[in-house]
């Protein structure tokens, strides 16, 4: 099974991911790209995208660098992450970009990125920083 | 308008709030809590809660506390938010009760917990700490 | 040996505490209290007590915490640790209680809470949300 | 004044960065330099450097990176910052590399990653991210 297609399967047995309608855009060891609308149903007060879909998004970005990383039979879990929130998530789609800072056995370090896409330009709109355990599936 | 009545008009107006079923069960100054079911469209692989459920609630329970503090025209934005999951998300339903830490006119310290419920137990699940922002509205 | 010899003979092996001047004043299974002074060498441009030495016995005392719930031949080393700064550290002495969130054999999920000491009055200017990672002496 | 002396002199006035040793390497708009001797009082158990050496420098440095961005009567206090550490300090001398990754009036956000040197190689050691807030000197 290549990399991609294994993320892939994680990911659709997740209800939240098919949800949020997530799609995997690239899978390179180390590193993800995932792509979510910015849904109807995932908005704040003013119709920009909640805080909790780009969180959602950035924390299983850095997951699934993490899983590339893994033995096959391996998947992770976050044990903790933290976001930064730097701009409102204005536009039709958000991408999420996550890699792995430091790889282990027991604690993987992981990035993300998120950005907003608008009018074909995209914005930074939030940073995360987390640690992933693997696990056996 | 009653501090519960406000909140519970800001929370309506989001989109995210009602796709998960978010339910304002206690308000006082400096401290709320909400409530949402562990939905079918919200799940890890192994039909647990998924985190970025738990991420949702906990931080919107941690800015509904400062909501609280804040002037009548004012709501607020998260800044940054840090969660450690402590135990898979478990059982039916979800508990988020979040609290002021450090109350100001630029920032606003909080810090959430959020419990899962199983056969009327509450079970820690996830501690998030974070940092709100007012706006006017 | 008892947990607070145990805890203490850990930290005089560390330089770093030696320099601040840290004493273990509370040890108990789970929780840990440490106190420092605000040493003229550990200042801000306004004399007040430096973030670093803030974060040092914070961090440290979540540390210690964990400590007392592994193994007699093991210690732990922090993994990642936030910190908010709610105020500043006036006065002369600070004191920094950790406690285990939860237990476990990978990973502690350690809080900590520090306090400023002036004029016989303790004031609340940091808390910490940490992950600790026990390792074989 | 110059960027760089302007941050000197802020640096110098608080004792701390004198006790660590901590010089001004580079800095330019939004990015800061700083280094430090992994010196005999601020080690851990085993000799290499203390978490708290490694966060005050990785802070401070994030911190002077915000500090070019504000108006020269201006500089930043941290209000909340994370650190992952990611291998231990090993060697005779640590580099904290900060920068701004979002600019604001209110908050500015930041990040910084620390790397120790040992036999002239660097090793990356640790990541911060955190929230910066500007007030008037």
């Amino acid at each position: 099974m290549s990399l991609k297609t294994r993320l892939q399967t994680i990911l659709a047995s997740q209800s939240m991911m098919r949800s949020i309608g997530a799609q995997t855009t690239v899978v390179e060891p180390g590193f993800v790209e995932l792509q979510a609308p910015i849904g109807e149903g995932f908005r704040q007060h003013n119709g920009f995208g909640h805080a909790g879909l780009t969180f959602t998004l950035g924390d299983t970005a850095g997951g699934g660098a993490a899983i590339t990383l893994v033995d096959e039979d391996h998947a992770v879990v976050t044990s903790e992450i933290g976001i930064h929130l730097l701009a409102p998530a204005k536009g039709d789609l958000l991408i999420a970009r996550g890699k792995v800072i430091k790889p282990g056995k027991r604690l993987i370090v992981i990035q993300s990125d998120v950005y907003a896409r608008q009018d074909d330009k995209e914005r930074h709109i939030a940073t995360l920083s987390g640690t992933m355990v693997p696990f056996k599936l």
